[in-house]
């Protein structure tokens, strides 16, 4: 099935089910408010979204309504747990070169996660506020997951069989901002503002076979001011997949219902083509982009976004229609105070 | 006015308004059943939890019971936001050079904060369940703040006045395990498990004078093993009050209501007595004691804490009596999926 919840002047917005084919809505009121809710009691209500999922899909919901992404919320519109992994590789070892930070050794068998801020999430067409295009404003095409109750200590295992939903995700950075932050020791936290999210959550089912081994294997389409700039497979490249993200996550903590967990930028590797090294799936950031001139030519020559600059990231199934919905930001000056 | 979050078997608990002199309390469940509500629209629940308050005080409160700190939650046990400041430098110093590691150059004029998990809060006499004695089990004893919305950008001033509640923490580190993970570039993650917090939150006039410039002028006390370890004066050495603390968490996002802003371990700088440096005040956390050791007498003696060690964890008002009741933790052998 598919969530979304919808705006309603509240905090935390109306839970609504929406159709596959994302044409129809209708409110979960009589099972649950908010998504929260029903990750919180998830075996108890998630069978009655089911139901009612069921029946708007065969046309049969008695109030449904068109649904329309600009209404969304995301889907969690604040979360109490947000973990940011880096599982492709190629995005890892792509923007440390653009900073010139060292890959670190491990790097290959354990994930890279942050701990990031869950009070404030975007929803898919809200706009990116930022107070200074000199921050280096820059866009990040990711998957995440939300999961159930998790113990400490489990398994990859036990993570897989916590998630719940699948979300599509834009891990907003702030370029210049990280390398001063990262060099204090303690991690992201001002290069890392408000993530949105895409219009819907979707249950694994949803994916049918593109669902497999703990990742998605579909494309990840992102357009920067309408010129597509990545057309990247987010399976086989995803080194660690969510279940052993969500592992990582839990190694001396427990994770709570609702705890969301981001892929990292889905990146693939380049290719060697006349003796250069090229990237023809693209770029789900243009930290990458600007990498990947370095690495060609010595030197970025692509900027970070400028206000009034624009995103969009989708992704479609292998019936060619949109999964999640897509995310459509504009970048936008904020006023001190705004 | 003194709240706490009785358990009643749900995530979130119930809210209870607590008498001054923490010996009754009564249900708020007429006005708001969990403190986030409150949080979210303090303006009008507020008054209402204040009345209640003051009948409670004077005896007139109609279901007061016998307050049990042992019956709390934390006041959040799960909150959409969690960052940990150290704005006392002495505590910085010490435990930086405990680990070798450098102190930032900047860290006298820009706090060190760290974005920390809070899906899983613990409550004052939860247990601290850890997998293994060697993770280098600590304490910390810090206050933190809850705050209201706070906008983008805000000034330490609009931070000032965005401070709903005062807590005391205990900011439950794994030393050893935060060197390599703070080498990994992205900071905290394991090293920082759950934080656990005082039985009561209470608003700012319950301190009276002893809440100056954004800084609670009065003694933690923290006991390990029934020793008393710290009689730390809270007040001075806290270079950045929490105005400054929510200012630089909010420098490029909002904080929604409910926002948990940490001190960082309260410790008070060493004297030179007789050709050597002494520490009369004690230490917030073990790490601090061994680096007192270690610069005293070239190494570290003291280990961290064992499986069946306790801690205690309080704040005296200028009247001799607790503020926010006790934290009292014992750490406990976790075994997988626990």
């Amino acid at each position: 099935m598919k969530l979304a919840t919808y705006k309603d002047g509240s905090r935390d917005g109306q839970l609504v089910v929406v159709s596959r084919d994302l044409t129809s809505a209708h409110y979960a009121s009589g099972i649950a408010h908010r998504l929260q809710q029903a990750l919180d009691d998830w075996n108890f209500i998630s069978p009655q979204l089911q139901d009612l999922s069921d029946a708007l899909n065969a046309g049969r919901a008695r109030h449904a309504f068109p649904f329309d992404p600009a209404q969304c919320m995301a889907p969690l519109p604040r979360a109490y747990q947000w973990a940011g992994g880096s599982a492709y590789l190629n995005h890892v070892e792509l923007v440390r070169a653009a900073r010139g930070a060292e890959v670190p050794e491990r790097y290959f068998t354990e994930p890279l996660m942050y701990q990031g801020g869950s009070d404030d999430f975007l929803g898919p067409q809200a706009s990116i506020r930022v107070a200074s295009e000199a921050f280096g404003i820059d866009f990040e095409a990711e998957l995440a997951v939300v999961t159930g109750d998790v113990p400490m200590a489990a398994t990859p295992e036990q993570g897989l069989e916590a998630i719940r939903l699948l979300m599509l995700a834009n891990d907003v950075s702030l370029r210049h901002l990280i390398p001063d932050e990262l060099a204090k020791g303690f991690g992201f936290f001002h290069g890392k503002p408000s993530t949105a999210f895409g219009p819907v959550a979707v249950t694994p089912d949803e994916l049918g076979d593109a669902w497999a081994e703990g990742r998605v294997h579909l494309t990840m389409q992102v357009s920067w001011n309408g010129r597509k700039v990545a057309m990247c497979d987010a399976g086989p490249e995803m080194r660690f997949h969510f279940g052993q993200l969500i592992a990582h996550a839990a190694r001396t903590r427990r994770l709570r219902a609702g705890s969301i967990i981001g892929s990292g930028t889905v990146s693939n590797a380049g290719i060697e083509k006349d003796g250069r090294r090229e990237w023809p799936k693209g770029y789900g950031c243009i930290a990458e982009k600007r990498a990947m001139e370095t690495l060609q030519d010595g030197a970025p020559k692509t900027g970070y976004m400028k206000f009034g600059d624009t995103v969009r990231i989708e992704m479609k199934g292998r019936d060619g229609e949109s999964v999640f919905g897509a995310i459509e930001q504009e970048v936008v000056e904020s006023g001190a105070g705004a």
